[in-house]
């Protein structure tokens, strides 16, 4: 990494798309380092929505190549005294708050590392807006190939959530809703490992997918297959979705984020 | 082509900004060229609608530089057996599902070329997001120099769209409204073309456009000649446009895409 | 300048996110300058609302680096006679219709020079939209090193707006709120500056923040700080903001953009 000087920097925020915040974390970089690319994952991440800026972020991050540096800005605590991080999770760079946003990303790694970023002191400490005065400096450093060591002090451990909800009861697979994407579709916690082994057990009985009043028979490869009742399937990310072709299905099953899912064989 | 290795990618799609699925595309194209640079036309078309899609992608595309490679993921099929495209239409290369999206731009372009993308089998083929797991490697392909031979199987045609209405009648010129845009201006498919050839005929007489009970008379060339009440001008697409300075022509006008628009001379 | 052919050009408009118009700029620059970067600013002020923009001008392009070229499109009087401008303030370079949104830069600015830029003649100036048709050439010709006075004709002023209102009363401190941002925060025109001052004549008396019905005891340095109720505190922009932790400020306390605060010392 120290020889590439046009690393791709990622941002995540909650912060919305209708002031300059982003713009501004993206001016202290370029000022840095001026060959620095970016790449905007999402800015509407509902204010402060741990759960939901964790899910996007897990989701995109393995498909950006090695040493990209990822800034993420969705922080309950913020002005606190938790402390700002920078992590490396295998090949790729983090700078999140301490507050549990990388558990997912965690979970499938193997090597990472941790550091608490200083803190500069400032006479009105709500002057400091940490992604800008703090995060932004740091992306620069890291992308122009100065070492996670020489920024940060190393510690052990950090702030972790509860493990997205899947358990086992019986004929039943238990998750929860992850997520409601823009079309409408409630992904869920149920990973495809997760179905073959359960469906392994079901000896060839047929799977019903239930949530809230809502039952759906069987699985469908694609959107379409669905025809124009509610479907359940493996999507993009490799979860459970609950979907509606052409439709909405969170508006249609009533079902939201934090909703449970059931995955039943047999009679149910 | 094959020397430069930074053409443009543009990304025109329905998925909105909460999500991370633009980022993913970005990210698997950078996995394999980083060098690729990325404009966003736009996420913001209403899910799977395609008159607004070709619409903007027709009004867009000619301001990109030759080589620009064009992913676009409007596609109410989703997931369905039709074809996955790669267009080469003039110097320019469009990644599209096989939707008829590229009407109203293989209209004005004389040299097309048309490839059938090859897409990969998978085990649950709803795991597939073809934007991310069929275009992005192909645009990437395309930005590092390989030909549209080595990736796709040419056919002679694709799939159309009707063409965008227009029509004679006696004293009438005929016209539909295609978008409304983020200020409330209707634009329509009424060509400057259409309306001097038409005025021709008039021989001098007072032009007036109507569209439901609205009548406008005379055509403004500017948005503030039309002082306060609604106007009718050829906007920057070269297109008949109904607005109101300052204000929301689709509201105040009770108007919408689809509706049907009249360019009349004489007492009409 | 004249060397760097990789300037950064922000772009700052009311254009929204669904149409095509800010790619249509971004590819008639690339199409002169391939190697021209991009970052938005925001694309979602307010139809015309050129406190806003002006405000959100202000607070981001002191974090850009040396030679960024801005380009700024929002513009009640579009279409009409006033000019278009180019102006050099300090190191950085604007693209501006002359319509008072530089008039908080030229405050602090002491180097500024102004040049308008000749507009186009065409049969039907509607099909000028200037924004991609005047402002992006001239854009993509700074970023290829051209100097401005190849651009334009020198003037010595422009239009300016009414500077932010802050006014002494006694022991109170009067301004203005000038935008409400993403998370309800209400930002005020009170600078730091000003509230020192102000302090310093209060002889250690206790500081009160009325607006409306609003009362804000003290000054909290964090968000976090202010617990549960409305706090007011110096923000990332150095100015005064009325906050409600985790919650929509502008939604609690009723107030708006436009709407009064002041700082009061002692029983008020």
């Amino acid at each position: 990494m120290g020889r590439n000087r046009k690393p791709i920097i990622t941002l995540l925020t909650d912060f919305g798309r209708q002031d300059s915040y982003a713009a501004e974390i993206k001016g202290v970089i370029l000022s840095r380092n001026p060959q620095a690319r970016f790449v905007d994952i999402t800015h509407e991440i509902p204010p402060q929505d741990l759960l939901q800026a964790s899910f996007i972020l897990w989701r995109s991050y393995r498909y950006f190549p090695a040493g990209t540096i990822h800034i993420v800005v969705v922080d309950p605590e913020v002005g606190t005294k938790r402390h700002l991080l920078l992590v490396r999770s295998e090949n790729q760079l983090f700078l999140v708050p301490d507050n549990g946003l990388l558990t997912p990303i965690l979970h499938e790694s193997k090597k990472n590392s941790f550091y608490v970023l200083p803190k500069r002191p400032s006479l009105f400490s709500s002057h400091t807006f940490e992604g800008r005065d703090i995060l932004a400096p740091c992306a620069a450093s890291l992308s122009l190939g100065i070492s996670p060591q020489k920024l940060g002090v190393r510690i052990s451990s950090i702030k972790t959530l509860p493990p997205w909800h899947v358990s086992w009861e019986k004929n039943r697979l238990l998750g929860t809703i992850l997520s409601r994407d823009h079309f409408g579709n409630l992904v869920t916690s149920i990973r495809e490992e997760d179905y073959l082994c359960f469906k392994g057990r079901g000896k060839g009985k047929e799977v019903w997918v239930r949530s809230g009043g809502n039952v759906i028979r069987g699985l469908s490869r694609t959107y379409a297959e669905g025809g124009r009742g509610p479907a359940a399937l493996f999507g993009s990310a490799g979860l459970l979705e609950l979907a509606v072709r052409q439709g909405d299905a969170s508006k249609i099953l009533k079902r939201h984020s934090g909703d449970s899912v059931q995955l039943i064989y047999g009679s149910g």
